[in-house]
């Protein structure tokens, strides 16, 4: 299937993200699967910012992550993002969260809907399906 | 001075909730702080929820926390709060919370001024302060 | 397939748990989940902090989480957990969070590895696993 | 009296930082210190991480943030940190958070004890001491 390349972002872990186990919690990766597409979309010229400022919101339909590894306090862990589909309405992103050593600790998705002002379904702003077309490889 | 009585609401710790020393967060307490007036407003039949509806917000403009003690993961702490001081714009919290024996962990205050919904500063809905004032012991 | 009853519990949600949208942030649904589990546990007999303090942990491997509905500040959603299947070494639990309506916001699942001290995979406590098998109907 | 140059750390405002208001819950600025303060101890080649694996910890005992302004999602903020005084067995922090602008958006301070592993208060790690110590101007 085609996706786009993986875009890369680093996060420093903070003594917040960490749990009794010494580890990072485990909801707290949602937040970075959340950085990872927030810096893909910038990537792309297309900051998340910009798509709400245009009247529409991306809504999480779906999250899902599988943990293999975990890392603890001052780590500096790896996100990486990629688009693994898009349609008229939604789009998926797929993620793996790597340690410096390029350990995989966690990978995962999210599924997106796309809504306008009124919270309902509505096609994405061609402007933001072209550019994420383009930047799927085929 | 004159201030209105403890109101106590409980709090379980949640594994979210402490960091890697095992015990919580100290940002966290101030979360516990907002459980703490929200459930106060809510025994004094005025929810914060009522007066965002009725288009004042009261922001925090100072928040203070001393640290005495901590605890970990399923304890049982009790958040104590009350009103100190009531203006024509503004309100004062003071907080306590302690652990399953009444022992103190945390102390702290919030100022916060009354805005309205164009985040100007604003009287605070004469209902809510007359609620208040009834509510400070003299 | 035999799963336990649900069991549930409620969570009042904090100015804390929204974002921007006015409703509640996405990753903070697994933090409900462990509030679930954890309860579900505690009604068990068995609280989490008791499994810990025997020498093991429940490590989480998997979170799947879809998304249908979303409330906002200071709504009262239950959080009913049970739990789906449980081997040797591992546990399965489902979740689904509902409104004070009833109306399904969220379901998703959680599944679980238990590993000693040494972070090594190893048997569940025999008494734990008894309790749970006892909870699943067959 | 005689402080640390503000050291600047970056930080860019995700969504889980925002609260329903649009803007960082107050909160979350005691994470902001927490970066701020991490960033800092890097910067003088000591990092927080070390004090810890020296067998010490800093634990807070105070915090106080006043907030003058605030900023939502995506925005880029600067926590600007310095160290305001150090003694034997304690340090503290101060802290300005401005927005891309250069407007200060929340001020505040974290007082610290020097812990060792037994949790008692400790002299701390003397090397430490030096490097703030010629960090603070006279």
């Amino acid at each position: 299937m085609a996706e786009s390349e993986w875009h890369e972002t680093q996060i420093r872990i903070r003594y917040k993200d960490t749990d009794r186990m010494g580890v990072i919690y485990y909801g707290n990766y949602l937040t970075f699967f959340e950085v990872g597409r927030a810096e893909l979309m910038r990537h792309l010229d297309f900051p998340y910012a910009e798509v709400e400022a245009d009247g529409y919101i991306l809504v999480v339909t779906e999250a899902k992550a599988k943990y293999y590894a975990n890392v603890g306090y001052d780590s500096l862990v790896t996100v990486k993002t990629r688009i693994a589909m898009v349609r008229h309405a939604s789009v998926r992103f797929e993620y793996e969260v790597v340690d410096e050593a390029g350990k995989l600790l966690v990978s995962g998705h999210t599924a997106h809907a796309c809504l306008n002002k009124e919270l309902k379904p509505a096609r994405m702003p061609s402007e933001l399906k072209k550019i994420i077309e383009e930047n799927i490889e085929s």
